[in-house]
Protein backbone atom coordinates (compact mmCIF):
# COMPACT_ATOMS: atom_id res chain seq x y z
CA UNK A 1 0.00 0.00 0.00
CA UNK A 2 1.35 3.37 -1.05
CA UNK A 3 1.93 6.15 1.45
CA UNK A 4 -1.20 8.40 1.24
CA UNK A 5 0.25 12.13 1.45
CA UNK A 6 -3.28 13.20 1.24
CA UNK A 7 -3.57 13.21 5.10
CA UNK A 8 -0.88 15.34 5.21
CA UNK A 9 -3.65 18.02 5.92
CA UNK A 10 -4.69 15.96 8.37
CA UNK A 11 -2.49 17.74 11.71
CA UNK A 12 -3.04 14.80 13.91
CA UNK A 13 -0.18 12.94 15.84
CA UNK A 14 -2.74 9.51 14.95
CA UNK A 15 -2.61 10.33 11.12
CA UNK A 16 1.11 10.64 11.49
CA UNK A 17 1.37 7.77 13.56
CA UNK A 18 -0.42 5.73 10.94
CA UNK A 19 1.47 6.65 8.00
CA UNK A 20 4.54 5.24 9.53
CA UNK A 21 2.98 2.54 11.28
CA UNK A 22 -0.49 1.91 9.18
CA UNK A 23 0.74 -0.36 6.56
CA UNK A 24 -0.53 -4.02 6.59
CA UNK A 25 2.17 -5.84 8.28
CA UNK A 26 4.23 -3.35 10.25
CA UNK A 27 2.47 -3.45 13.50
CA UNK A 28 2.85 -7.49 13.22
CA UNK A 29 6.27 -7.35 12.48
CA UNK A 30 6.91 -4.70 15.45
CA UNK A 31 5.05 -7.50 17.81
CA UNK A 32 6.73 -10.48 16.77
CA UNK A 33 10.17 -7.96 17.74
CA UNK A 34 8.47 -7.80 21.12
CA UNK A 35 8.43 -11.57 21.15
CA UNK A 36 11.99 -11.92 20.67
CA UNK A 37 12.52 -12.29 16.52
CA UNK A 38 15.38 -10.24 15.21
CA UNK A 39 16.63 -12.24 12.24
CA UNK A 40 14.87 -11.35 8.43
CA UNK A 41 13.96 -15.33 8.16
CA UNK A 42 12.72 -15.55 11.21
CA UNK A 43 10.21 -12.86 10.36
CA UNK A 44 9.58 -14.18 7.16
CA UNK A 45 9.02 -17.44 8.74
CA UNK A 46 6.86 -16.59 11.37
CA UNK A 47 4.74 -14.16 9.66
CA UNK A 48 4.53 -16.36 5.98
CA UNK A 49 4.59 -13.00 4.13
CA UNK A 50 6.69 -12.30 0.70
CA UNK A 51 10.49 -11.77 1.17
CA UNK A 52 9.73 -8.53 -0.92
CA UNK A 53 7.15 -7.05 1.11
CA UNK A 54 9.12 -7.89 4.47
CA UNK A 55 12.14 -6.39 3.06
CA UNK A 56 10.28 -3.27 2.21
CA UNK A 57 8.82 -2.69 5.81
CA UNK A 58 11.32 -3.36 7.30
CA UNK A 59 13.17 -0.78 5.19
CA UNK A 60 10.22 1.90 6.53
CA UNK A 61 10.64 0.70 9.84
CA UNK A 62 14.93 1.43 10.01
CA UNK A 63 14.20 4.71 7.92
CA UNK A 64 12.02 5.99 10.28
CA UNK A 65 14.09 4.73 13.43
CA UNK A 66 11.37 2.35 14.73
CA UNK A 67 14.38 -0.51 14.29
CA UNK A 68 17.86 -0.83 14.06
CA UNK A 69 19.94 -2.52 11.80
CA UNK A 70 22.98 -3.98 13.85
CA UNK A 71 25.42 -6.45 11.97
CA UNK A 72 25.90 -9.95 13.86
CA UNK A 73 28.48 -11.72 11.12
CA UNK A 74 30.85 -10.75 9.30
CA UNK A 75 31.32 -13.87 7.33
CA UNK A 76 28.97 -13.80 5.73
CA UNK A 77 27.68 -10.53 6.94
CA UNK A 78 24.64 -10.90 8.31
CA UNK A 79 22.27 -8.36 10.25
CA UNK A 80 19.51 -8.30 12.49
CA UNK A 81 16.81 -5.55 13.53
CA UNK A 82 16.35 -4.33 16.91
CA UNK A 83 13.79 -2.41 18.08
CA UNK A 84 14.70 1.58 19.38
CA UNK A 85 13.96 3.40 22.29
CA UNK A 86 11.26 4.86 19.27
CA UNK A 87 10.22 1.34 18.71
CA UNK A 88 9.88 0.35 21.66
CA UNK A 89 7.23 2.78 22.94
CA UNK A 90 4.86 1.57 20.29
CA UNK A 91 4.09 -0.75 23.40
CA UNK A 92 1.10 0.52 24.16
CA UNK A 93 0.16 0.47 21.00
CA UNK A 94 0.35 -3.44 20.65
CA UNK A 95 -0.91 -4.16 23.79
CA UNK A 96 -4.11 -2.16 23.32
CA UNK A 97 -4.50 -4.08 20.22
CA UNK A 98 -3.75 -7.55 22.12
CA UNK A 99 -6.53 -6.52 24.59
CA UNK A 100 -8.91 -5.42 22.21
CA UNK A 101 -8.61 -8.48 20.17
CA UNK A 102 -8.59 -10.84 23.56
CA UNK A 103 -11.47 -9.01 24.47
CA UNK A 104 -14.12 -8.71 21.40
CA UNK A 105 -12.40 -11.47 18.87
CA UNK A 106 -11.11 -14.42 20.79
CA UNK A 107 -13.83 -17.05 21.60
CA UNK A 108 -11.70 -19.64 22.65
CA UNK A 109 -10.47 -17.02 24.79
CA UNK A 110 -6.48 -15.18 24.97
CA UNK A 111 -3.63 -17.06 22.74
CA UNK A 112 -1.40 -15.05 25.21
CA UNK A 113 -0.88 -13.93 28.71
CA UNK A 114 0.99 -11.22 29.95
CA UNK A 115 2.53 -11.79 32.81
CA UNK A 116 4.35 -8.65 34.52
CA UNK A 117 7.28 -9.88 36.04
CA UNK A 118 7.73 -6.95 38.74
CA UNK A 119 4.57 -8.19 40.16
CA UNK A 120 4.28 -11.70 38.98
CA UNK A 121 0.80 -11.61 38.03
CA UNK A 122 -0.92 -11.83 34.69
CA UNK A 123 -1.81 -8.19 33.83
CA UNK A 124 -4.41 -7.08 31.77
CA UNK A 125 -2.96 -3.45 30.61
CA UNK A 126 -5.13 -0.72 31.63
CA UNK A 127 -4.82 2.81 30.32
CA UNK A 128 -4.69 5.44 32.75
CA UNK A 129 -4.15 9.20 33.46
CA UNK A 130 -0.68 10.34 34.16
CA UNK A 131 -2.31 12.68 36.71
CA UNK A 132 -5.02 11.38 39.20
CA UNK A 133 -3.43 7.04 37.61
CA UNK A 134 -7.63 6.66 37.09
CA UNK A 135 -8.27 4.95 33.96
CA UNK A 136 -9.20 6.74 31.17
CA UNK A 137 -12.87 6.78 30.08
CA UNK A 138 -13.43 8.64 26.68
CA UNK A 139 -16.01 9.92 27.83
CA UNK A 140 -14.62 11.92 30.72
CA UNK A 141 -11.82 13.17 28.25
CA UNK A 142 -11.75 16.90 26.64
CA UNK A 143 -9.95 17.17 23.65
CA UNK A 144 -8.64 20.65 23.15
CA UNK A 145 -6.10 22.96 20.79
CA UNK A 146 -2.34 21.77 22.14
CA UNK A 147 0.69 24.19 21.30
CA UNK A 148 1.04 22.01 18.08
CA UNK A 149 -2.80 22.57 16.35
CA UNK A 150 -3.25 24.21 12.97
CA UNK A 151 -4.10 27.74 13.20
CA UNK A 152 -7.64 27.02 11.43
CA UNK A 153 -7.83 23.85 13.43
CA UNK A 154 -11.07 23.40 15.32
CA UNK A 155 -12.28 20.51 17.74
CA UNK A 156 -15.18 19.11 17.57
CA UNK A 157 -16.66 17.84 20.87
CA UNK A 158 -20.09 15.47 21.92
CA UNK B 1 -7.02 -2.83 0.57
CA UNK B 2 -8.31 -7.00 0.47
CA UNK B 3 -8.86 -8.54 3.77
CA UNK B 4 -5.42 -10.95 4.45
CA UNK B 5 -7.05 -13.55 5.37
CA UNK B 6 -3.59 -15.18 5.13
CA UNK B 7 -3.08 -13.80 8.75
CA UNK B 8 -5.41 -16.32 9.48
CA UNK B 9 -2.90 -19.06 10.56
CA UNK B 10 -1.72 -16.39 13.15
CA UNK B 11 -3.41 -17.44 16.16
CA UNK B 12 -2.94 -13.74 17.57
CA UNK B 13 -5.26 -10.95 18.99
CA UNK B 14 -3.39 -8.29 17.32
CA UNK B 15 -3.42 -9.42 14.11
CA UNK B 16 -7.65 -10.41 15.01
CA UNK B 17 -7.72 -6.79 15.81
CA UNK B 18 -5.97 -5.75 12.52
CA UNK B 19 -7.90 -7.60 10.29
CA UNK B 20 -10.58 -5.18 11.50
CA UNK B 21 -9.19 -1.42 12.04
CA UNK B 22 -6.27 -2.10 10.28
CA UNK B 23 -7.44 -0.80 6.71
CA UNK B 24 -6.38 2.35 5.93
CA UNK B 25 -8.52 5.05 7.04
CA UNK B 26 -10.77 3.11 9.76
CA UNK B 27 -8.78 3.88 12.62
CA UNK B 28 -9.16 7.94 11.43
CA UNK B 29 -13.05 7.52 11.53
CA UNK B 30 -12.83 5.68 14.47
CA UNK B 31 -10.84 8.61 16.08
CA UNK B 32 -13.57 11.30 14.66
CA UNK B 33 -16.35 9.68 16.06
CA UNK B 34 -14.34 9.97 19.35
CA UNK B 35 -13.98 13.56 18.45
CA UNK B 36 -17.95 13.87 17.86
CA UNK B 37 -18.38 13.54 14.07
CA UNK B 38 -21.47 11.16 13.42
CA UNK B 39 -22.62 11.94 9.75
CA UNK B 40 -21.21 10.89 6.33
CA UNK B 41 -21.21 14.25 4.69
CA UNK B 42 -18.67 15.59 8.48
CA UNK B 43 -16.60 12.12 8.23
CA UNK B 44 -15.90 13.09 4.63
CA UNK B 45 -15.43 16.49 4.51
CA UNK B 46 -13.25 16.20 7.71
CA UNK B 47 -11.23 13.18 6.24
CA UNK B 48 -11.09 14.72 3.11
CA UNK B 49 -11.54 10.69 1.36
CA UNK B 50 -13.95 9.58 -1.31
CA UNK B 51 -17.51 8.90 -0.88
CA UNK B 52 -16.82 5.32 -1.90
CA UNK B 53 -13.95 4.10 0.55
CA UNK B 54 -15.79 6.28 3.52
CA UNK B 55 -18.89 4.18 2.87
CA UNK B 56 -17.39 0.95 2.30
CA UNK B 57 -15.16 1.46 5.80
CA UNK B 58 -18.16 2.56 7.70
CA UNK B 59 -20.19 -0.75 6.14
CA UNK B 60 -17.14 -2.89 7.61
CA UNK B 61 -17.31 -0.77 11.26
CA UNK B 62 -21.55 -1.65 11.19
CA UNK B 63 -21.07 -5.15 10.52
CA UNK B 64 -18.16 -5.79 13.10
CA UNK B 65 -20.23 -4.13 15.71
CA UNK B 66 -18.00 -0.99 16.24
CA UNK B 67 -20.35 1.45 15.25
CA UNK B 68 -24.16 1.30 15.10
CA UNK B 69 -26.16 2.97 12.07
CA UNK B 70 -28.96 5.10 13.46
CA UNK B 71 -31.38 6.81 11.86
CA UNK B 72 -31.65 10.14 13.15
CA UNK B 73 -34.39 11.84 10.35
CA UNK B 74 -37.30 9.76 8.83
CA UNK B 75 -38.14 12.99 5.76
CA UNK B 76 -36.04 11.82 3.61
CA UNK B 77 -33.82 8.84 6.27
CA UNK B 78 -30.79 10.16 7.06
CA UNK B 79 -29.04 8.02 9.39
CA UNK B 80 -25.68 8.36 11.91
CA UNK B 81 -22.65 6.43 13.09
CA UNK B 82 -22.07 5.94 16.89
CA UNK B 83 -19.45 4.36 19.03
CA UNK B 84 -20.84 0.85 20.26
CA UNK B 85 -19.29 -0.10 23.43
CA UNK B 86 -17.20 -2.35 21.67
CA UNK B 87 -16.03 0.60 19.76
CA UNK B 88 -16.01 2.67 22.80
CA UNK B 89 -13.19 0.22 23.73
CA UNK B 90 -10.84 0.92 20.72
CA UNK B 91 -10.01 4.03 22.73
CA UNK B 92 -6.63 2.56 24.30
CA UNK B 93 -5.63 2.10 20.33
CA UNK B 94 -6.12 5.75 19.49
CA UNK B 95 -4.59 7.17 22.23
CA UNK B 96 -1.65 5.42 22.12
CA UNK B 97 -1.22 6.07 18.70
CA UNK B 98 -1.60 9.18 19.45
CA UNK B 99 0.78 9.80 22.54
CA UNK B 100 3.26 7.93 20.41
CA UNK B 101 2.71 10.62 17.28
CA UNK B 102 2.90 13.23 19.72
CA UNK B 103 6.47 12.40 21.19
CA UNK B 104 8.02 11.16 17.92
CA UNK B 105 6.80 12.88 14.86
CA UNK B 106 5.66 15.99 16.04
CA UNK B 107 7.92 18.96 16.06
CA UNK B 108 5.31 21.48 16.82
CA UNK B 109 4.03 20.18 19.87
CA UNK B 110 1.12 17.99 20.33
CA UNK B 111 -1.72 19.00 18.09
CA UNK B 112 -3.82 17.77 20.85
CA UNK B 113 -3.65 18.31 24.57
CA UNK B 114 -6.65 15.50 26.41
CA UNK B 115 -7.73 17.09 29.51
CA UNK B 116 -9.16 14.39 31.99
CA UNK B 117 -12.55 16.40 33.32
CA UNK B 118 -12.97 14.19 36.41
CA UNK B 119 -9.11 15.49 37.64
CA UNK B 120 -9.72 18.32 36.02
CA UNK B 121 -5.40 18.25 34.72
CA UNK B 122 -4.09 17.36 31.09
CA UNK B 123 -3.48 14.05 31.14
CA UNK B 124 -0.51 11.90 29.23
CA UNK B 125 -1.98 8.06 29.39
CA UNK B 126 0.58 5.69 30.64
CA UNK B 127 -0.20 1.95 30.20
CA UNK B 128 -0.59 0.36 33.65
CA UNK B 129 -0.86 -2.99 34.87
CA UNK B 130 -4.25 -4.21 36.30
CA UNK B 131 -2.42 -5.69 39.09
CA UNK B 132 0.07 -3.38 40.67
CA UNK B 133 -0.72 -0.38 38.86
CA UNK B 134 2.80 0.89 37.63
CA UNK B 135 3.25 1.38 34.44
CA UNK B 136 3.57 -1.36 32.11
CA UNK B 137 7.42 -1.74 30.35
CA UNK B 138 7.79 -3.97 28.07
CA UNK B 139 11.15 -5.76 29.36
CA UNK B 140 8.93 -6.70 32.29
CA UNK B 141 6.34 -8.22 30.25
CA UNK B 142 7.24 -11.81 29.71
CA UNK B 143 4.36 -13.57 27.24
CA UNK B 144 2.90 -16.34 28.12
CA UNK B 145 0.41 -19.29 26.37
CA UNK B 146 -2.97 -18.39 27.16
CA UNK B 147 -6.05 -20.26 26.86
CA UNK B 148 -6.66 -19.82 23.18
CA UNK B 149 -3.24 -20.45 22.06
CA UNK B 150 -2.82 -22.67 19.35
CA UNK B 151 -1.49 -26.08 20.12
CA UNK B 152 1.47 -26.00 18.02
CA UNK B 153 1.98 -21.99 19.26
CA UNK B 154 5.28 -21.31 20.75
CA UNK B 155 6.33 -18.22 22.37
CA UNK B 156 9.43 -16.72 21.54
CA UNK B 157 10.92 -14.30 24.31
CA UNK B 158 13.81 -12.26 23.94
Amino acid sequence: MAKRSNVDHLNCSIARSLEIVGEWWTLLIVRDAFLGVRRFDDFQRDLGISRNILSDRLATLVEHGIFERRRYQEHPERFEYRLTEKGVELYPVIVSLLRWGDKWESPDGPPLRLEHTTCGHDSEAVLTCSHCHEPLDPRQVRPRRGPGASREASVTTS
